[in-house]
């Protein structure tokens, strides 16, 4: 290291761009142990007020990629492929475009999170199979992406440890909520995969990290421009996250609902859970070259829900990954209670995050990293955005297993859905996308 | 602590006021070991680039006071008073003016520091005297104050405990450019000192911290404010140090110039230590109520050392604090080269920094904290600012002890003596004088 980690730290305080070697030199010296933490949680407060370059944050996010091991598909280029959510309420389209892809000749080698705070997580939702596991060994995930076409696990100590040394640092210093520092944490990870192409969700609304359209297209491009400057082709939407997507929220409950939509089922209430898994499915097969234009490549979406092959690719994964049961054999909640409309009117609005944090309360997600989860529990939602209600009509359920607190959820969900006499809505889904 | 530290920086980062229980649980319980380094670290970058306010300031800096211990002299109020200095090139007036004001009835309780960077240190040019302990008991200092007028000695480990551990952090974290943390640790350490008033001789010009006058007026106030929130009556000077102060500087060779000062030596290259030592002086009196107006205080000023009277107050502290031998009795360098003017013309500038730091390649300074120091080094001055020198002239004189670099300094000096054709200045030494 020619500079002093201080001399790099002023650097950036002093808003001067840093330099490729003095990004990697900090970094690599802090993975080794020879920057202290306060070294580093100096830095980040700086890039937290100061910001970065698109080229530092290309830069970081590769330092910190190659801080770790990176999966080789290169044989399987360009048809290697996966997507990533910013998080929401009710959000499991992994679960749905992952086989979709997958058996339209796209490989996906997806390494996903689990739920914190009021966002589920996919790995969460997965373990909701009886025996599935999300903790593969490195040669079981490339084996299994290479034969059935997916696999989904979570981060190992060989992926990204500069992430995970950074980010337990991020979180006790004040440096989480930072777009260069949230764009390198999501993006190394991507770049670990090996995938040629992204497609990125990136959401919006009360329910979302982004909370208006511009904060979410902000960074949709610095995710866009990090993962291109990485050469790695990048397609985001901007989706809205005003209101529980689809019908159900908790594990095994959205596991029953990706269940209902790989069979074809055509609940209403299922339409912007299918919609949005078909748009993304289709971009990932656009940019996995298996389709010339968006709309053929929608229709190969759909035909493969309709020929049944999504789901038969799900349930091929799901055995590979050690799952015991079929995913319509999944136990589900039998206790709820219902959250009936106080008042005749029009759905106006969810308060999302909140319903978000309630799922705490019921154990469907964690508040720490350490805590437990309870894949039974969580919501259906029988009513979307601008939907006519009658008093009495039923909105929601919660359901809960043994004592729980589900008479104190149900008090707090009233005041998450609110009826008004005028109508609104409905809700545009997809706003926006940057190819 | 109501709050975790997290949320404090979170709030600092948010540019949120904190409320002086929130300064004051982060420093307590960093101090006690309960809060991290790297949790104090963000903190202070947040702080370095998102401010403070004059109220949070003033709590910082009396809570950093109170991590240690303050001496009692309210018995003697309202006739304590200390001076500070933010350091400059060749600034001896501590040592003048202390005799000066406490043989006028004003007491002065100093806790001084050592040189650093290009700057010298009080505690460097008092040990040069033979003898002369600057490691007092804190009862020894005390007792010396109270009988002879004044004491000098170095900060305690019982002093501002927090702004030594606070300091070393930032050395290291990029974070020592800060004016609300750099006035923290200036005014908690005169406010330990247990004064009723202080005077600031906040320096200006390159040889100073502070470049331009509107830097040292915003430092001053800012000082200025903080000890007056504190109940500590202050008054600012801004003073010019864009050339030495003085003829020497060097440890020994300023003992010698202040003794000069003090026997009454007329000397004109003595000229602007002498006035800055009076006006500094004179400040000091009138705020110690020992004179009704400031042309009365400098009166009483400038007879203390015709009468003798401060040169001895002088040596029976420097006596009382251990010193071996009398002023004009310590052992001075012998071996020197000159500067020679190498052109016909007016003195221009003086690039003062430089000189500051070539005092450290001649050892008269130090660059890091541990390092060791000659106090038989330095450099005589023969011109100032304005001055009309013939080629060949005398400009400066090295002092080197043992074989040294004396040649290769001398090469370096050349070039921070700049001669004009045209006349410039005399620089107008104090420029404002906040009351």
């Amino acid at each position: 290291m020619k500079q002093l980690p201080v001399q790099i730290i002023k650097k950036k305080r002093n808003h001067i761009e840093l330099s490729d070697t003095e990004i990697s030199d900090f970094i690599n010296s802090y993975v080794a142990g020879d920057i202290p933490d306060y070294q580093m949680s100096s830095l980040l407060m700086a890039i937290y007020l100061n910001g970065m370059s698109t080229n530092e944050i290309a830069t970081l996010t590769k330092v910190m990629q190659e801080s770790g091991e990176t999966f080789n598909f290169s044989h399987l280029h360009p048809h290697v492929v996966d997507k990533h959510s910013t998080g929401g309420v009710g959000d499991k389209t992994s679960l749905i475009l992952a086989p979709i892809v997958a058996s339209c000749g796209v490989s996906i080698p997806m390494i996903a999170g689990r739920g914190l705070g009021h966002t589920g997580g996919t790995l969460d939702k997965l373990e909701s199979i009886p025996g599935f596991n999300t903790r593969l060994s490195e040669d079981d995930f490339v084996s299994i992406v290479q034969e059935h076409g997916f696999a989904i696990m979570g981060q190992t100590q060989n992926i990204c440890p500069a992430d995970k040394k950074i980010y337990s640092l991020r979180d006790v210093t004040g440096t989480v909520e930072s777009l260069p520092l949230i764009c390198g944490s999501i993006m190394s990870k991507k770049l670990s995969e090996g995938i040629s192409s992204l497609v990125l969700d990136v959401k919006f609304g009360d329910g979302a990290f982004m909370k208006t359209t511009d904060q979410a297209r902000a960074l949709a491009e610095l995710l866009k421009s990090t993962g291109e400057k990485n050469k790695v082709n990048v397609t985001a939407l901007l989706t809205n996250m005003s209101q529980p997507l689809g019908k159900y929220v908790g594990n095994a409950l959205e596991v029953k609902e990706c269940y209902e939509i790989l069979s074809g089922n055509k609940d209403p209430l299922y339409q912007d859970t299918f919609d949005l898994s078909i748009a993304l499915s289709s971009h990932m097969i656009l940019l996995g070259k298996k389709a010339d234009n968006f709309d053929q490549a929608r229709q190969l979406a759909t035909e493969s829900i309709e020929s049944g092959k999504a789901l038969a690719c799900f349930e091929s994964v799901s055995k590979a990954q050690g799952a015991q049961c079929k995913m319509n054999e999944i136990p589900l909640p039998s206790n709820f209670i219902e959250l009936k409309a106080s008042q005749s009117g029009y759905i106006q609005q969810f308060k999302n995050e909140q319903i978000g944090y309630l799922g705490i309360k019921l154990k469907a997600g964690r508040k720490l990293h350490t805590d437990n989860i309870n894949h039974l529990t969580g919501f259906e939602f029988n009513v979307k955005i601008g939907d006519q209600v009658e008093a009495g009509d039923v909105l929601a359920k919660i359901y809960y297993d043994g004592e729980g607190n589900a008479a104190k959820v149900l008090e707090e969900l009233k005041s998450c859905i609110e009826i008004a006499d005028k109508k609104t809505g409905p809700v545009q889904l997809i706003v926006e996308t940057l190819t």
